[in-house]
């Protein structure tokens, strides 16, 4: 028996989503689309033979043909939708970051305990080979203990003043360093303060929002164990995304930066391309991700990745911002976060 | 409107092509798979939701609903099908090589030519991303004029001895080669001679079959240029392809050998993984290159890819074939060939 | 006209300095050598041809027949060593750290001031090939502005507790990073405040004299641009040091992993080897660092690594040390650094 | 007791020689110098403090206080002297080829058994850190049993007309493929025959004096394991010398090409720069070879590369220059080589 499931957000990554669950992801229907924008809604629903299409999310997770709902709308309309959808019994996936308050966060998981509802988080870097991979060889010892955290994360060029607006984006640290605080908790545990630096070095417009363009977090964890992760809109050459895992006994090294399997040798010099964007980057682990949505539901497993995941990435996320802006180290504990 | 095609052959192959027409290909519509093993077909069809399965390809042929077929069978079925199909105005993807031997591959082509038929080859090196970017970059000048060609091929493991039978398989220089000859082709143009050497020096056991398992061949091209091409079926480190263009102002340097963006780091050694196989290589060079079937029905362009490159490949496949047997440089006008 | 030159310290490194000015320096003559050690003096010396040898270092610089003074005896050595050979006339190349106190430091600048004297003070990676270059593309303006500092240091193992105890070393932050911090000012400008974590995380051994063993350093420049420095006792994979400065325009990665040029490939692994230690990754820059010296000296130019060169970063190195110790943020300003 | 040697020849190669004896090899007085330049000969004695110079050799060799001889001078003038270094006792250092011919070859090979002499000959590839760790680890039986060999070396531009003219160098797969072929024996035995094809595809002016640019050279071993060595005069994008070793249990892959630890990034594209040519990339090797040399002299160590090496690398390269000019497989038992 295939999942049936609707899809919320038809945005890039949303739309992204609708094609991989069409195309890529086994077991799974996507029998339903929401999006504010009907027309675009029944646009994609034409292209990707769903059957029924909606302008009004709400509207779709009444839909008793639907068992699982897939949020990938803007960030401020998670929580009622998750809370909606787990009160319609629908199982849930929620794109990442859960809101941008923790208080928001709360009632996400208020709400699935209440519901008894199943609810995973997207963070889809878990599910790159190499990152799956890197906690593979940690769990296995290959390093003995990790001690040192390191991450790094450049898009390629500046988004839209709009986009970056801390009040819808939360601010670049939250933006971008979210996915790098999933990884700290994931290999490292929880965290327990930070500092951060930062500014707006490369594009001086930001001021007009309001953001930063480029940012240093460094995160001491509950167990005394250290991390860093920088943060970057203006990695130029291109997008990358790469980290390490220092342990007692090795390191564990991810990421690459050619796209291309070419090398381009003229005189005195040989040059490669570089990853155009996350969707170039990620491209595998967005449908592993989905199927490991539908494989859980299916095989009634737990949540890979849950709220509590999730609202401790937005924790560091929020002490993060706020270190940044104070020039103050900043407790995870702090009440006020 | 959809283009129905119909799949013959699901041995190893043939079931990732169908799961790729199922998923990955556009503007076509798996109409008909077929087997001679009919309980996989119908296996097949029902996981792939295709509507209809044949024992006898022939009859799937004959099937109106069906506009086109891709036939990735055994090498001895190229020939006869593709005829059949192209007598039926069905246009046809035919699996690299058309055959083993140049007069059944006259045959295709005679086909094609009488019926006015659409016949385009698979080699699908031309669809990955390194060597289609490399042909771009050639035809775009960036190295000047291609003077000397290299290409490698190594296999992680022996095949089976059935399937290294050279009565089947054609021998190592044939199974093997016939890709990096097409490059050769692609890259440089006809070729005029061949001299070969080779050797069943890592797996004894491929004696009883009378195939080898390294060989190389030298290619003199029609214009004076040169190239070389090596092929060994004891990789043993993983799958390794990969090759270079020397032009008059620079080089082009094809492949990749990692495949999981990890590099483990232990006691004064730096380690990674390799590519596991050709499916894992170029497995998004295979969808890539049925897209540009489909789309070059739908959009009545010519095959990229004819019999006659075909037949050009498959003719230095078995000029190497002989200079290795015979010690001997074999010209490419060889009547006997 | 060669320069001749006595060299004070005959350590580890100072051997190294010997053998480089004995063999890889051009117009000097390594005339004496200095060390309380007098049996290790005297073995050197014979060893290189060096004509005369001294326990007493004082002793060496009232020799009438050196010109110049090479310090690379221990740290707290330095400032009484360096002021006594300016006093005696004797143009000197002092190793890094001057000292490990801005006062003590203090005083050689002082007395380069009074006497009007020579002062170069010894910071090799300056002259290593990578960082070099990296220099000079940014000076060309390759990359922009530079915005972003990154630079890592890792030893291979865990020095010995007497090495490592802070009264003598300065502690890890220092010993370790001063060099990254040189990195810092030259690519970066002067440093304005930073943060430090860390801890004993990898040899609890440490402990016992007090020193930690894995550290992050975050730099904000008076720029207003920013860094991150981390440090490791426990590289254990091998030697290694890199960087990146990010621009506006690209990014320059400095840094290599791979001591010899091979690639072992077994079954599903590609491995090679690592850089041993410093003396193996700098082997080229020290001796490189010597010329310049004489170089500079022959040539009357000024030194291009100053006392306040290595003041500015004795500075940070000792704020980031107590930023370490205290959890906050630390002013370079601070006027009881 | 150090080492007298004296040099002849103060081509580029030899000024190398000379300043590596000056300061880079230990155990050794560099104590005499010989060039028919008489003017070259003197400069380079005052700027290196050798005692004696001579525009003649002979007189040179007739010095009685020199031990050994180091001959880097023109090709054909290796087999006199070092016929006449033998005869008068001296231990000779030759470099690379013994000269054009088997036969004057042979001549000192005679010279060498009838004195009872000291006769080692320069291939300075086996004494690069890459090269010598692939013979250890194949040694080591890493790899199982090679049984393919593969060796590529390019150069970043045509030399000279005069330099290229195959009366004084051999023509280019001598010149070049010399180093290559003596690899090929080192690692894998000795060759049976050999194949090669080749042009004047980059260069036309070659053809005013013979020579070819770009040349494949497949070689048969007795044991009937295979290799192939490719040479190109127009490498353009730098000087790249790389190769490998198949085995039964895996693979060694050996060179390098980025000279600069430095990756500069701009927008979509990574670039590096390479090896400008063999002073650079064998830069450690010379001195490492000549060290071998005396160590051999003063320990009482038979030569590690013989004139039966040099001899056995020369019969290769005859062989593959008459295949390349005849088409025709050549067989090293060829009496007429």
């Amino acid at each position: 028996m295939k999942l049936n499931v609707g899809l919320i957000g038809l945005g890039r990554l949303g739309r992204v989503y609708a094609r991989d669950l069409a195309a890529h992801v086994t077991g799974v229907r996507l029998a339903a689309l929401a999006d504010t924008n009907a027309k675009l809604a029944e646009e994609v629903a034409r292209e990707l033979d769903v059957p029924r299409w909606y302008a009004d999310p709400i509207a779709m997770l009444d839909d008793p043909g639907i068992d699982a709902a897939i949020i990938v709308s803007p960030t401020d309309t998670h929580t009622d939708l998750a809370v909606a959808a787990l009160e319609r019994k629908k199982s849930v996936f929620c794109e990442k970051p859960p809101a941008l308050s923790l208080s928001q966060t709360q009632k996400m998981k208020d709400a699935a305990a209440r519901t008894h509802g199943f609810l995973q988080m997207g963070f889809m870097r878990r599910f790159d080979a190499g990152y799956a991979a890197a906690k593979k060889k940690l769990d296995d010892g290959v390093i003995g203990t990790a001690i040192v955290f390191k991450s790094s994360s450049r898009d390629p060029y500046r988004p839209s003043l709009e986009y970056a607006n801390p009040k819808s984006s939360g601010g670049m640290i939250m933006d971008m360093g979210i996915h790098d605080f999933d990884l700290a908790r994931w290999y490292m545990g929880e965290a327990a303060s930070v500092t951060a630096i930062g500014g707006t070095l490369a594009y001086p417009e930001l001021n007009e929002v309001g953001d930063i363009d480029n940012a240093i977090v460094t995160i001491t964890f509950a167990s005394g164990r250290i991390g860093v992760v920088d943060l970057s809109r203006s990695g130029i050459y291109g997008y990358d995304i790469f980290g390490e895992i220092l342990g007692t006994t090795g390191t564990l090294r991810i990421g690459y930066l050619r796209e291309t399997p070419l090398f381009v040798m003229t005189k005195n010099q040989v040059a490669h391309d570089t990853v155009p964007f996350f969707m170039e980057r990620f491209r595998d682990a967005y449908p592993a991700q989905l199927q490991n949505f539908v494989d859980n539901l299916r095989d009634d497993r737990e949540p890979p990745i849950t709220i509590d995941d999730a609202m401790g990435s937005l924790r560091i996320a929020l002490a993060a911002t706020r270190a940044q802006a104070t020039g103050k180290t900043v407790s995870l504990a702090d009440a006020t976060l």
